[in-house]
Parts: structure tokens; C-alpha cells; sequence
């Protein structure tokens, strides 16, 4: 069994040190080591990083985006390894992948306009021949630490824009399925990033707590838990650290009597079981205004849930492949006997689910709950498996107050047709991300990603435009020439009679 | 002897707790009491704030920019008192005051222009008939923490345009000159400013810490040392709140060997000596490439710092008047001894200055010393005192170097004709500010204000661009409507065959 | 009979030359006497807004803003007087005089943001230690031209905005009324103006072509109708100036078939019949999909028309005053006869339209015309006068190729509450201002005013972000200093022997 | 012999009407000939574009993005062929020719970042409940026509962006160089640009008639002579169309006395003889600040433009090539005569020059005069040949004067080490594109490119945020959406009991 390496000023770095598996969920069976480095490698890194910075920073934008222009031919050439990588790692389909990694590059693209986007502001004449303006300039080291259930995705939303602007990164990658994130590393090394600008570290919480510890860097993104986002933005900025940290999730869809049903049917099949519901943008409950849409809502949801295919995430033509581990899988399935205990209305079962030849993957079943009720625990926490629950409500006003009395506020949307219930809603939810007959409304890569509440600490959303701002720190410089006087004006000329 | 009162909720409110005296520091008497606020009051002005946000939120920017354009018509109007109270209180000049107050009322113009700087970005078509754009919304309640030095200037940092945005304020000013900060309050509710939108609450570390643990404050803004703004910042990011928090500066100005002399030690005479030295972009260090600069450095300013017009803030034509307290002008002379105990030249001793009738006032006169070296204490720390340390190096790398090994980056200058010299310094200083041929590099209200390194902590500067995004949070809406079939089309039109 | 005074050079000057007169159109009679300009006269304001041109350019941005921060007050405090003056000579009511000063200070705040609004963009290392940025640079001398129907809003948009970017300015306004115009910028030399920034012009033709010919107005802003608006743009630009120039419009409202049909009737009435017709972005086409709709909304208007109060404009309380001269009332009543000639059928019929006490003013009644179809004249050509035409049609997609079809291009709004319907019509409508039931959807001041097709000449459109470009020219400066070499590192040391 | 095609509606369209010889000038001789189109022949493009249009403008700008960069990879793989076709037919050398693709790729890479570049401005709550936006949408067909100077830069200056903002394109390029252009429109549509979406025809004054007559035809881009600008923008914007015209120039080179005299003399042989002077941003008059730097100038320029590699474009290790024609080396030797006659001092002499084995070429060697003075005819007009004019004056003032009083105003340069020098020559000179010790300050990509004066005619520069705004025309929108009353919200529910 092969063990992952590091990426570490420009090597690929083996590790004899400790150790974890790295499973197919769609087996159930080890099929890769992956080191957890010690906070000596983790320093390496750092170390590999500083010693890159000066020359890096020093870069024009212009050409920092021409390894950019590269990067993204090659991550289009080497789709299929890479997606091929997701798939084997994280359980997720071959088509999920795909389309996770075309996200991941659109945020390749948006860096490559780094000239554009790292324009400061200048004013001539602040006061009488004082000019002024800023400029961007880098951080210098920053790290990103990121999550499985996106391995090539979110790390693309933070690397390429944070070395788009002039610093240089440490990335700590999701331990479970590290082996995509780092092949897609080493194509930006292909594209000619000089070596030290990108690292890449595997591990636990000791490379955690060695990048949040580690003076020389100077910004952490983190993509996560709420309770390792909380964490990490309180021991980061203790240290003067900028960090921005994105949390947990509970993304609420609201359907509306006028909404198109059909579409919005279709709409939430993909939002709560694409990916197994693994997505921090996942859409794990449905609000129905009214008993009727909730009726029509689940008599159409029940054939489409059990209809589900489900296999190896390898495989083509699939809606659903497992969960990431046998640990996510029995808490999943936890949360499903609790819902069942306290009251909620279990129309499709997806525990006990098995898929023929791979009696050992971490597999859960798609699974419907109805008459879900704000107390109860699987409308409270972040279930992250393939669960939706069906809460049902009298009023807009209504959906809208249970969705800003929650403690996440990542995504939400709204399915109607009218054009003011939709406005209401985008102007009043407190929730960062809004879908207006989008149920999965990701920004793009030109705008920004970030929720509100307890899913995202920090000031600034993650890649767009904020992303430059979160990268960068501003200098404001002021500018005068001491005048001569008009008689001075002579002196530009030589005596002529010299 | 008068009690300032808070304002909260739009009423003037006596406060019968604890209290403690305003001095004018001039004759060194107790001329007010200011209440310091019990964690009740304090939550008090919160739940003013809170109550009155939702109105506040939905009033257009628009709107809300006429009460920022009669606010500062009454700043106009009301100079002359306003700069009487400053002075009282805090001992600077009459001129200097009305400096003070003139940027503060520059921050105002800058909010009237809201409607320009809250706009959004849009995009049409991010997919087939997909629209997407950001709103910039504000946050609910934010506060903030202002010093004693600028009582005018630096809260008018951040209420005008924190409320622009659309945001409800607590603001705790410093309780040694909270009059002229509280009549400028009271101003701003005269424009026209509902009720509970801008509460002052007076008080000490118990009031501080009322608005860190309030969960209802959702930002704080701080000026002050530089260990407040690192106790601030780690205690209010570990509770999830935004917080920018700007602390100490050792700001140096670099003279070169062809800078217009006469033009520098004017400017250095006024950035070192002006406010008494309690600037945070003071400059306190003059950093001399090469002897004979430094020795016609010294040569010129020592008549001048002798010359200096010193007196009680209230008197005209003054160059400086006294220290804030009693215990700054006993730091202040501490550190003079200090640096000649650890071997500076004092070339001006301002220890034991005296103005006749005001024998009792915190007087501290200017103060030179040459040939300071960067282990003394009077070079590494923030005397905040009228007293300048020249620093003798050999080039500009050598004092680029000294600049970027300093713990502070708040503000520094260069003098020079050189146009490559001051290119080199404005990119690679690791400082936030930076003048050319400007020594006081407090960039205007429409750029934005921040140190770098252990000046400012958090990711956003204050006022200008920055502190619109620090006062907002972003939503991103993503909208598509489901498209009616060409058949469809009809269904617009009513049968006609009805 | 008093006369009218031109604006020069800071003075008021009195013209004995050609001159016309000034009508009260309420009253039928005259009230002042207006100057025509000679060439001479003219080139006498070029001539002292080019003196002005150097300093005022070189006065910085937010000095220039204090003078416009003064002008919205002197606005504001005088609101009654000019208000007066605009009813009484251009006859629209004292309500709607009201609204259009309201907007033109609106311009005049966004003027005040001229330090923001200003800025240029900066890159620092557009190659290897070279910078660029971009500076906006005033042009010189502008001029504009203004039309009768709003004397104090569209003189408004155009030099506040001009001058806050450095420019000098020439306004010809227009001579029918031209009292409320001179008013205003008396207020803005009032308002501390250096004198010949502003210079205001009254005239004919022979003005119109002397600013057209002269070499030092550089740009030319035109409001007015489209054969004169075109005939600038030729001249104009055929002599090498920038020139805007906004002309005629046909404005359609689409009614849907699930329009909210009181709001929708309340906006036609204003949109249709305010200040008799006379606005560019009046609304004089009522498009409804469906017979039921259309059936619906002239059994709604019928009785609102006919109860129209019609009065004297310096009355309270009117809705409509009468139209601005007796040749408008004449085209008009023309406008009418053609209609019912060429077989609409008309309604309401405002010919004949008598006040009590003001028999020989101006007056037409407000008109109603049903099923106009396209070939009519009433149709095709801009009425300008109170009548209101529907035109049924059978689908959204009818009615926006009737409006696509359509020569002119200046503003179109949509009745529905379908976000589909508004998103579609938004984004295919050939139109330059778009409502969505906003029956005139005249865009804030710091959004741009402009049509599309024969309804504006030039690329950029009026005030907002677009004023800003026309009146400002781009200027790229490229800058790089030459790198002294290690060694001369040394030399900005003084030799160490001397 | 071959002919070279045209490119309508994504099809090679051989010509068989009117044509002309291309020669490749190193050796006098025709290579190909290329078609002059009719104006049929032009109308069959037009209408090609604008049954491409409807479908390109709804595809969005991410997805017209990728396009861009494809074509941008096959640049960059084709780049050897283009460079050779460049050589071949205008005679520059081939790195001449690699730096204009280079530059012109740039240009791509701009329009890559259509998404962000494209963004519209969105405010929420311009009033109660009302928001407003703007969006940029495309004009339709638009039209570039090109020089023969650049024939891959500069078409790549237009149609990249043009067709990235959603518009579709005519390009008419020079006749004289054709191929290198049509090559690079040919790899475009193999990156898979729909048909009909670049078109490019050849043709002379009958093409570009039929290009300005076409109502079709929105706006017109044209990079020429001054002439021949002022007659397309004149008769462009008569016919309503938006045009941007960018003609002659005369650039000036200020050298002070402080300047490094062998940087300045390295720079001023490039931007003087590269491209045997056929550059618009060539420098072609040097102005001296004193004898002393003059005489200093001339002494080290004499050998180096005596030392001149020149020789046949396709060959490498060159300076310089031939003119592009013999009549333009006819007309370039006339004005050395001229110069001769009207009393400069010709200090090298470059009439007459031969290439040995290329005898027929249309060489001329490099030239230099001394002591040219304004009235001259080689000091007025543009030359377009390698023609330095060195001319003294005794002040920065005095050369100022004398660049602010040229008919041009498209490029300059100062040539010192002084910042305040720098600063007031870039603050006060009226020339559009300016370099500090920057000999041709060509903005980079994304800024923007235009001259002022009769350099350029038109509001708008060319490529870049300015190239973005003459591409799109400006939509604003407003909307409100009906307010159901409270009791109303009630009806999003249905009827419960019902």
C-alpha cells in the first residue's frame, strides 16, 4: 500500500512518521497511508514557504498569472486522474466530481485576472499637489486547512487566489482523501510555479495547531466543523492572525404555494442527496408553506428517494455513492434513529441500505422525513448524510422567522414565481448565501462564498472579491515633492554661460 | 462641579454610580465628573441601539445621508465650542483642535456619500438566464472603543459611517475628555438621527467589557495601546464579533542626504512635537542616512525645539500645550531619564518645564535626544510624549531595516527629492501609512487608515473603503425564474375566446 | 418688464440685444423679457470660464465638494423661491416643481462625493519595478444646453458634476424659462463659486451654434428633442468634441394580465398626465396584454382623466398645469385631431380645456385614447402633452417587439408581479431605463440617466458614474525609476572620510 | 501567386472582384495578392454577424470566456507562424513581431476576465423597498479597421474584448499586411467561437464606406492617421453610431539635466528606430533640457544609430527592417530633405541606404537631426520613419510648453531621477499616455490606451475598463415590487380548512 507524500519546497517529501489510512468508501477498504506530519515537517513547510515569499511577491501580477493560465490547461488535460482521485477517495460520483472540480477551476480563472482584480485606488491631489493611493500588497506565508467532502474544490478556492496575490502557502488537506488534492498540487508545479510557493502538508491536529502557532503565518482560511472553526478563529486571531473560518450548516428551502413544483422537486433531489449530502451547502430541510404544497411536495419526493441509484462512487450513471467513513455512516444513521424517537414521520428509510458487491461501503440510503419540528434534533444539528426533512408552515413570515432563529445561516432559497415574495426573502433572511429558484446557490468564482451566524467567522467570505481583500493588506501612501519656486525652475537648465 | 450624562435611546441620561474626575490638564484641576457605566447601563444603550436598528436598516442610504449632511453642517456651526471643549479637556492647542475636528468632519462627508459606496455587484447571466449579485448589508449593533487623544476625530472614524451603512452604535469615548465627544453626539441627534441610533455610554473596563461579552454587539471598533487592542481583539473574536482594533506606533521619518532640509525639520517639528506627541502618527524617531545629515538635522532643530510656544491649551497661537495627566507626564520624564541613563545624547531636556500660572498643569517641555540606538528603551517603546529620538545610519537599507524590524507599522515618511528612493521605501516598508516628503501620512477619509504588524489588528482598516466592508456583511443572491415553454408565452395573454 | 441677466464671469450682466419674452403659460401673458446672446456675448462666458480653468483644475476634489456641500444648503433654504419661479414660467404645479428640484439636488449631493468618485487605479509592478495608474483629468471648458421642461433638475445634472471634476462651465439654458435657472446659479456663486466656473448664457439658435463652433468647449451635454439632439451630435463631434446628447421618447408601459391593477392605474395617472405630459420619461403609450386588462384599465383611467384638477401651476393642489406656450398647445390639440382622423378612439377628450379666471393660458385637458395602433401618428411621434394612448396586444411577446420596433428608446416599464415576466422583459427590452412597476424609472443620481436608439447621441449617459467619464478625459502614466546598483546603495550615505 | 480570403460566417470566402498586391518590403516584391472587397461583399459579414449576435449575446460571459482562453493556448502554440507572416509582409524583425503578439495576447487575456469586467452596480433601497442596477449589455454588430502597422496588436486590441462583452465583430484590417491578421481570426474560430461571430474582410476606402454606411454597424473602432480618423469619427457619429478614432502623434522625450543619460540613450534608440519609427507611440523628438544634456545626447546617439542592424525582417539578430511600402520610403526621404532645406542639422544621414542583397527593399537607415525647431516640417508632422529630431530648450517649463502646444497628444516621456520633475510633467502635460524614464508608455492590457488632442477622437480609449464601456451600452433598471399588505401574507398559504 503506497503512502501519500508531502509537497514541500518543490520535493515531493516522504514521511516515516505517524500514519493514517486512507479508505474507498465504496469498499470499505484501506487503500493508501497518508502521513501525519509532525510539527517539525509542518515547519518545513512553513519555512519552504518564507523562503519563497520575497521573490514571489516580487513577481509581477502579470506574470503570476501566466503560471495561472498554465494551471488551468492542466487541470483540464488531467480531468480524469484527478476526478478518478475524488471518486476512490470520497465515495462521490464520477459526474459530482467532475463538476466539483470545474468549480474548483473557475476560481483558477478568476485569479488569473490577478492584474485586474489587485488594482488599488489613486487620487491626484488629496490636497495641493499631494497625490495619494493604495496599494494590496501580500501577506506573505498564509495557510489554508480544508475539508474531505471537497478535495479538489476547496482548496482551489483559496491557493490559487492567495498566490494570485503575491503570497506563498502551506495547505493541510483533509487527511481522508489528501491523494486528488495533492496530484492537482503538483500540475501547479507542472505550470511553473516556482518551488516553495505551494506546500502541501497531510495531518491532524498537531500540523493544526503547528500552522495556527507558527508566527511567520500570517492568515489561516479554514473551510469545516463550527466547532473546529470556532477553534481555529479564536486560537488564530489570539494570535494576531487574520483567519477566516466557515463552520456547519442547515439550509433551509422554502417552497411556496405559486412555486413550480415539478422544478423544484427536481431541484431538491440534487441539493439533498447529490453528494450523499455531504455539502455544506446541501439542502437538508424543506419549509412547505401550507399543507397542501408539503403533501404534493412529498407524494412527489417518495417514488424519486427510493428511486435513487446509489453504488460505488467510481461507477457512471449514479445519483449517490457512500459516505466518506464507517464513523460518518453510524452517526448518520444515529441521527435517523433520533428523529424516528422523537417524533418525526420517517417516509423513506435509507439505513440498512446495501449495494450489491460492496457490502463493506459506508453506504446510507436516501431517506425523507415529514413534519420535522424545530426541536427536534435532526432539524437542529448539521446531519451531513443523505437526510432531508420536510418541515411545514403557514406563512412566508413564518418560514422566514424559523430560518433566522437558526444557529447556521450558510445557504437558503426560495421557490416561487412572484417577484415580491422573492425579494422579501433575499432581503430579510439572515443567511449569507440566497437561491431564488437556486437551490444550491454557490457564488461563482467573481463573487464571494461565505454564510452569516455561526457558519463563518472572520470579516471577509472566502475567494472573489473578498478573497482579495482577505489575501491582501492594504498601503496607504501619501505623496508630496517639496516645489521649488519659479525661479528654481532655472535650475533644470545648465548655465549657458558656464 | 458638573456630571457628564450617556445618551441613550435619544435621552440624556445622569448616571448616580461610580464616577471618576475630567481634568484640565493646563492647571491640572478637576473640572467635570464623567459616570463610569455599570454593565446595567451599558446593556441599556445596547438595547436602545437594538431597538432602533430595523427602522434604521430599512431607511434607505439615501436618507439616512441627510442626516449625515446636516450633522455636519452643526459640526460647522458648532466648531468654536467643540474646540473649546477639546482643549479644556485634553490640553491640546485651540489649532490643533480644530485640525482634530476638521478630519473627524471629513469622515461625515465621506458617509454622506453612502449610496455611492454601499453599491453592490451584479451580473447577468452567470448561467443560461442565472442573474447573481451582492448586497452589502449592515451588521445590527456595533460599538466603539475610542481614546483620549483625538476625542473628536478618531469616534467620528466610526460612528458616521457605521450608521450610513445602516448600523445602530454604542460608542464608549475615552472618560478623560468625554465633553466635546458627547456634545458632537448630541449634534448629530439634532440633524435629525431617530432615537437609539447613536447611544454614548461613559466608563471604564467594566463598560469595555459589557460590550465584548454582549452578544447583541456584533463588531467593535477600538483605537487605543497596543495591549487593549490585543486584549479586544482576542476577546471579541473568541465570541464570534468582527473587531478591528488599532493600537501603538514608533513611526520614524528616514531623511535622506538630498531631502530639502529646511522643508524637513519644519514638517518634523510639527509631527513630533504637535498634540504634545500624543499621536499615534507622531513621528518619534528621525532616522539620518549618514552623519552630515544628522548633524544639520540637529543643528536646526535645536532653537526651534528651545523656541517651542508652550501653554494651556485654551491660549492662541500656541505651538503645544501640557501632557493629559499627571501620570503621562510622570511616563513621559521617565523615559527621558531612561534614555540617559542607558546612553542617549539629550540634546533638549524638556524635564521640568514650567508655564507661569500654570504651575500645576502636566507639562512636559519638547525634548531631543541624538544618537539613540535601537536597544534603548526610548527607541523600542511608545513614549507618547513630546520627545524625539534621532537615529544615525549609514543608507536607506539600513534604515529600511530598522524600520521593518520594529514590533509597531503604524505610520512612517521619507524625505527625499529622489523619485527611486521613495519608490524602494513605499514598497518595501512594512508599514500600513507611508509618506513621501509627508510626515503625518493619515491618509484622507476616502482612503482608508491602518498600521500593519502589532499597530492594527484584524483584516480591515479603519474609515474609507475598508470600513464600509468592515461595517456591512455581504450576502450573495443567485436568481434564475423557471422558464415558461414557448407555448407558454400565451398564458400572459387571457383567452380570447372566453 | 424686467430682463433677464446673463451669468459672466462672476457678474450679472444686462444685454441689450436681441431678446424675446418669457410667458407665464397659466396666464397666457408675458412676464419678463430674455436676452438672446450674441456670438460675442457668448464667447465673452467661454472666455471666462477659460480664465477660470487653471485654478479651478487645480483646486483639489474635496475642496471643490465644500462648494457643493454649500449649494445643496442654499438649495434647500431657497426651495420656495425657486419653485415659484419654475411654476410661474413654466406652468407645471408647485408639488411637481418641488419633485424636480428634489432630484436636481440630488445630483448636486453626488457631485459632493467628488474625492470618491474621482478616483484613478493604481498598479503597483506592471512590470519589473514599474507602476502604472490612470488619472481622470478635467476637460476645460463643457457646455450645456438645456431644455424648458425641467429649468432647475437638468441644468442640475449636468454642472455640479462638471465642475466637481475641474471642469468651467457654460450653460445655456433654456429662454422660455429661464428665471429658476439664473436663480440657482446665483445660489452657487452664493455658495462661494470662484467667478467664471459657472456662466450662464440664455439664447437661441445663434448661441446653440456658437458654443457648437467654439474650439475651447470641449464637450457638449445636450437635453432636448431628438432633430436638435442630433444635429449637435454631427456638429459636435464633426469638430472633434465629446458630446451626450438626450433626445425625444415614446414610453410604453406593459400592463399584465396579473398586474396589481389599482397601483398600476395610480402610476399611469402620475406617469401619464404629470406636469401635462412634458417630461422625456412621461409615459404616453399603456401596452396591455389581453383585452381584460385593457378593457379593465380604461374603465379604471375614464373617471381619473376626466377628474384630473387643472389649474394654474403656482396653485396648491393641482394635478396638471397647463402646457408651456401657445405653439405647444396647438401641437398638441393637432396631435389629437390626427388620432381621432386616423381612427383611434378617443376617449377622453381634452381639447377645448377651459380654466375659470385664466382663459387664455395654455391649457389641454388630460386625453385618453384607445386602441391606438402602431401607424398612427399619435403613435409614432412624441406628443409632449397630456394624452395617454392604449394599444392592446396579445402576449409580453408582442408588446416587446412593438417597443423594440419603436424609433425611440428612453424609458418602458413593466405592471406584473412574475419575476419571470419582469426578468425577461428587463433583459431583452431595447430601452435604456427600465421599470418594473416603476412607471418612470428615472434612475438616482448615482445610477446614469440615458436611452437607447434615437433617444441619446454618445456613448456615455447622463450624471452618475457615466457623467463622471464624459466629463473627465483618461490620462495613463507608465513610471519607472532607473535601479541605482548595489554599490550605489552607498551613495545616498555621505562619504564616511570627509 | 495566392489570394487571401476572406472570413464571413465562419467560412473562407475567396473574392474574385477588385485586389492589390502585398509585398513583403525587405524585398520589394509581391507576395500575394488580397481581395478589396464591395460593399456587398462587406454587407454579406455584417449580416453574418448579426445572425450570430442573438445567440452569442445569451451566452454567458463565463462561457464566452473560455473561448478566450482556448484562443489565448493557441496563440502561444502558434506563435512562430504568426511572427514570420508579421515579418513577412510589414518587414518589421521577427522579435518586433513576437513583442506586438505578446502584447496583443495580453489583450486576450483581458478579455478573459469578462465576468468581473463586466459587473454592474446594484444598490438595494434606492427607495422604500425599491432597488435599482445596472447593466451592461452589447451593442450588436460593432466594426474595428486596423493599420498596417500592428496588424496582430492592434486588431487583438478590439475584437477580443469586443466579442467577450457579447457583441459581434467586423474587422477590416490593412490590405497591405493581411495575413498574419486573418491567421490569428482563424485560430480564434478553432477555439471554438461560433460562426459568424468574428468576421473579417479585406478591403480598401469602398469597404470601410460600406462599414460606416451599414445601420447595422453600432460602433466603429479605428487606429490610423489623423485624416482618416476625423473623417470616420465625423461620419460615423452623423449616422449615430459610437465611434472611437485614434489618429497621428508626435511623441516627445524630455531628457533633464539628472537623468541617466545611458538608460536614456538605450531607451531612446528602441522607441526611435524599432519598427523603423512606424509606431504611433514612437518617440520622434527629443527634447533636450540645456545644451549640456544635448550635446552630451547626440554624442552617444551618433554611434549607435550609425551602428544600426538593419536588415530584412525575416532574419534574426536585427535592429530594424524596411518601410513598409515604397511610397512610404519615398515620403520619409522627402521629409529628411525637408528637414535639410528648413536648416536642421542632419547628424546621420540614413537616405540612400542599402541592404546588401536586398537591393529593392524599401529600406531607409537611421536618421538623426540636431537642432530642429517647431516651425520645422519634420517638428509638425508626424514622419513615421526612423527620424529622431533632437530639439533644445532651456527649461522643463519650456518643454512642456512646447509638447502642450502640438496639434497631437498620444504619447511622452521625462527622462530624470527627480520626483517633483516627474510629478508636475505628469499633472500638467496634455498628452494621454505619459512615461516617467518609460520611452513608450503603452498602458498595459487593463488599463487603457488613448491619446488626447487630435491623437484621439472620440470620449472613450481604446481596450481595457474603457475598451469594456465602448463595447457595452449602459441599462439601468429600477424596480419595485407591489406590497401585499400584512393580512395579505396570509394568501401565500393555502386555505387550511378549505
Amino acid at each position: 500500500m503506497t503512502t501519500v507524500k508531502h509537497l514541500i519546497g518543490g520535493e515531493m517529501i516522504a514521511d516515516t512518521g505517524r500514519s493514517a489510512d486512507v479508505f474507498n468508501p465504496s469498499t470499505g477498504e484501506a487503500v493508501r497511508k497518508v502521513p501525519l506530519a509532525s510539527r517539525a515537517t509542518v515547519q518545513k513547510a512553513i519555512d519552504a514557504a518564507k523562503a519563497a515569499f520575497p521573490a514571489w511577491r516580487n513577481t509581477p501580477p502579470a506574470k503570476r498569472a501566466q503560471v495561472l493560465f498554465r494551471f488551468k490547461q492542466l487541470l483540464e488535460a488531467n480531468e480524469q486522474r484527478i476526478v478518478q482521485l475524488i471518486s476512490e477517495e470520497h465515495g462521490k460520483t464520477i459526474e459530482d466530481a467532475a463538476g466539483e472540480l470545474k468549480r474548483g477551476i473557475e476560481n483558477v480563472e478568476y485569479a488569473t485576472a490577478a492584474p485586474e482584480i489587485l488594482k488599488g485606488e489613486y487620487t491626484r491631489n488629496v490636497g495641493p499637489n499631494i497625490d495619494a493611493w493604495s496599494d494590496f500588497q501580500p501577506l506573505g506565508v498564509v495557510a489554508g486547512i480544508t475539508p474531505f467532502n471537497f478535495p479538489a474544490m476547496v482548496p482551489l478556492w483559496m491557493y490559487p487566489l492567495a498566490i494570485a496575490c503575491g503570497n506563498t502557502f502551506v495547505l493541510k488537506p483533509s487527511e481522508r482523501d489528501p491523494s486528488s488534492t495533492l496530484l492537482i498540487a503538483e500540475l501547479f508545479e507542472e505550470a511553473g510555479l516556482p518551488k516553495g510557493v505551494l506546500n502541501v502538508v497531510h495531518g491532524d491536529k498537531e500540523a493544526v495547531d503547528a500552522l495556527i502557532e507558527a508566527p511567520e503565518v500570517k492568515a489561516l482560511s479554514f473551510v469545516g466543523s463550527t466547532p473546529i472553526a470556532e477553534y481555529i478563529y479564536s486560537e488564530g486571531t489570539k494570535r494576531g492572525k487574520r483567519v477566516q473560518a466557515l463552520g456547519g450548516a442547515k439550509n433551509h428551502a422554502v417552497l411556496m404555494p405559486d412555486c413550480d413544483l415539478d422544478n423544484a422537486v427536481s431541484a431538491l433531489m440534487g441539493a439533498a442527496y447529490g453528494s450523499c449530502g455531504e455539502r455544506c451547502m446541501a439542502i437538508s430541510v424543506a419549509v412547505c408553506v401550507g399543507d397542501q404544497v408539503a403533501d404534493a411536495l412529498v407524494e412527489k419526493l417518495v417514488p424519486q428517494v427510493k428511486g435513487l441509484k446509489i453504488g460505488a462512487g467510481t461507477s457512471c450513471g449514479l445519483d449517490m455513492g457512500p459516505l466518506v467513513t464507517g464513523a460518518a455512516q453510524a452517526k448518520v444513521t444515529g441521527y435517523i434513529d433520533s428523529g424516528v424517537a422523537q417524533g418525526a414521520e420517517l417516509v423513506v428509510d435509507g439505513r440498512g441500505f446495501k449495494v450489491a458487491g460492496h457490502e463493506n461501503g459506508f453506504f446510507v440510503g436516501g431517506t425523507l422525513f415529514d413534519r420535522v419540528t424545530p426541536e427536534m434534533t435532526i432539524y437542529k444539528e448539521e446531519i451531513f448524510g443523505p437526510v432531508l426533512c420536510v418541515v411545514r408552515v403557514n406563512s412566508l413570515e413564518e418560514a422566514m422567522k424559523l430560518i433566522n432563529d437558526h444557529e447556521y445561516g450558510n445557504g437558503t432559497c426560495i421557490f416561487t414565481r412572484d417577484g415580491e415574495a422573492a425579494r422579501l426573502f433575499c432581503d430579510e433572511i439572515e443567511v449569507g448565501m440566497v437561491g431564488v429558484n437556486v437551490p444550491l446557490p454557490v457564488p461563482v468564482a467573481y463573487h464571494s462564498f461565505g454564510g452569516w451566524k455561526r457558519s463563518l467567522f472572520g470579516d471577509l467570505h472566502a475567494y472573489g472579491p473578498d478573497g482579495v481583500r482577505f489575501y491582501t493588506k492594504r498601503k496607504a501612501i501619501t505623496q508630496r515633492w517639496p516645489q521649488r519656486k519659479s525661479h528654481e525652475a532655472a535650475q533644470f537648465a545648465f548655465p549657458s554661460n558656464s
